[in-house]
């Protein structure tokens, strides 16, 4: 490609920006970043990408241009590049829900844009260009969205720009997606912001030094419970059915045990923790995790 | 110390063993041990243990017996050492929870005998004495709980022990103890274990491929979900009535959450997520985990 503009460098985006670099995707890279720290770590880089300030007076072609702020974001950003941006522009973001957020998009891109989500599964507790990495992408799984009316070539172009990346590219429809993730992901993390506050509310009313004994399970959900807070309250706000759902069905799960363990029934229990034992097979031999326990971090 | 006796060599028993033995802290070690499989990783190991398979016929002064069985093995164990312990020997056990197990041994250990519970604060997802390792307790909280009437040379004694170990030991009574590993420990594991039977509920329900995708969160969950299942069932049995306890609050602030989520409450959003990051900083201060960033394990 010739020009490629990315829209938000934090964590995401300044991975994409290293390694569409390191890979030598484009001939010119943009990026458009409001967070002066920011800046300042993609300079120190020394990747010969360009800072756009303002959408003015710009007259370049841009090739592929790469949501990648936090969703609530999306639509004044739409609105400013709108001017810029031809028939021969494919547009695309990395967020990690699709139904509202392709909604705003139909909504807010001018007519006869190619406009085809992206999801890279990747990311981690900490946020901002500081930790971003070129190889991020690397065996991750990346949904692509495949909206009416696109045509095969742009398609195509975008699932080689993941796969050049690293990715393991799979499509899904919106519905689809923003179902499977609220389980996989969004449920995880907001239950890990729960048990964290769960623990610092008996802390408080107790008066018992609660935290300095979290090594024994607490530490691993207070790890995913430190993710950003910006993108995550979109998250939980765009995908707000599928998650209500996810936990009404969680909550009867979790009620099921309770009663189990009052009721002291063995069997039950022993069968519902046999058949978690075998999930987390499945999990090792599908790669999404490697089969080396973990023992803590000291 | 002169004979130590270790009741269950699986991946805390057998830990036991091999830190014992490399720091020469016993002239004679004793282990007492079912599982054929156990046995034969041990005498691997050449460390020079002698294995009791009957408690028949033995005329050794135990300084120290330590049980290390899953907790529902206890009373049976018991019965079978109250021949061969003096009250010169020290009884410990190295269970997760422990106001039901000091009533078990109050209920079955000869009269005299000095009775101090242990709860070394380590492990993994893993068992069995192939993953034992002779400094899994270094740096480790090790919890001991002062029994009445017992003398502060055997307490001593005991502490000293652990901290040869490499634990940090700390002084608890068994409600405390029982009230916090609730929610530091018991709590996340049974969310783990229901996170994961969740989703597979879903998949089943939905007939979507879920757990393939699990890299966003799911997949550290179900590492948690994979623990011994005797263990855990032990565990959430004999602290039925703080585990109850916890997961009513922990639905409560579940339903808090989702109730926010469904009125779009920013505000209060946004405050719950900052709050559970302080925590993190406080986890990562105390030194119970690392400040490294976790983007998966491939």
């Amino acid at each position: 490609m010739k020009n490629i503009l990315i829209i938000g460098c934090g964590l995401i985006g300044s991975s994409v920006l290293r390694a569409i670099h390191f890979r030598k995707l484009s001939k010119n890279i943009f990026i458009y970043e409001k967070s002066k720290k920011n800046i300042l770590i993609i300079k120190k880089l020394k990747i010969g990408c360009q800072v756009i300030n303002k959408f003015k007076n710009i007259n370049i072609n841009f090739d592929l241009v790469i949501f990648c702020t936090p969703m609530s974001q999306y639509s004044k950003n739409i609105l400013k590049i709108n001017k810029f941006i031809t028939n021969k522009t494919i547009v695309t973001d990395v967020g990690s829900t699709k139904e509202l957020s392709s909604k705003k998009f139909k909504k807010h891109l001018k007519k006869n844009i190619t406009w085809i989500p992206s999801h890279p599964v990747a990311g981690s507790e900490v946020s901002g260009a500081k930790h971003g990495n070129k190889d991020l992408f690397k065996n991750r799984w990346c949904v692509l969205i495949k909206e009416k009316n696109i045509k095969k070539k742009h398609l195509s172009i975008l699932k080689l720009f993941w796969k050049k990346l690293g990715a393991k590219v799979v499509m899904m429809n919106p519905k689809e997606h923003d179902f499977i993730f609220s389980i996989t992901s969004h449920l995880p993390h907001l239950i890990a912001y729960n048990l964290v506050k769960t623990a610092t509310d008996f802390e408080k009313e107790k008066k018992y030094n609660l935290i300095k004994y979290s090594a024994g399970g607490l530490r691993d959900f207070s790890r995913i419970a430190a993710s950003n807070e910006i993108m995550w309250r979109d998250i939980f706000f765009s995908n707000q059915k599928n998650i209500i759902f996810a936990i009404n069905l969680f909550i009867k799960n979790l009620n099921l045990f309770k009663n189990d363990i009052k009721l002291k029934n063995n069997n039950k229990i022993i069968r519902k923790l046999i058949n978690t034992k075998k999930v987390r097979k499945k999990i090792i031999q599908l790669k999404q995790d490697i089969n080396k326990p973990d023992f803590g971090r000291f």
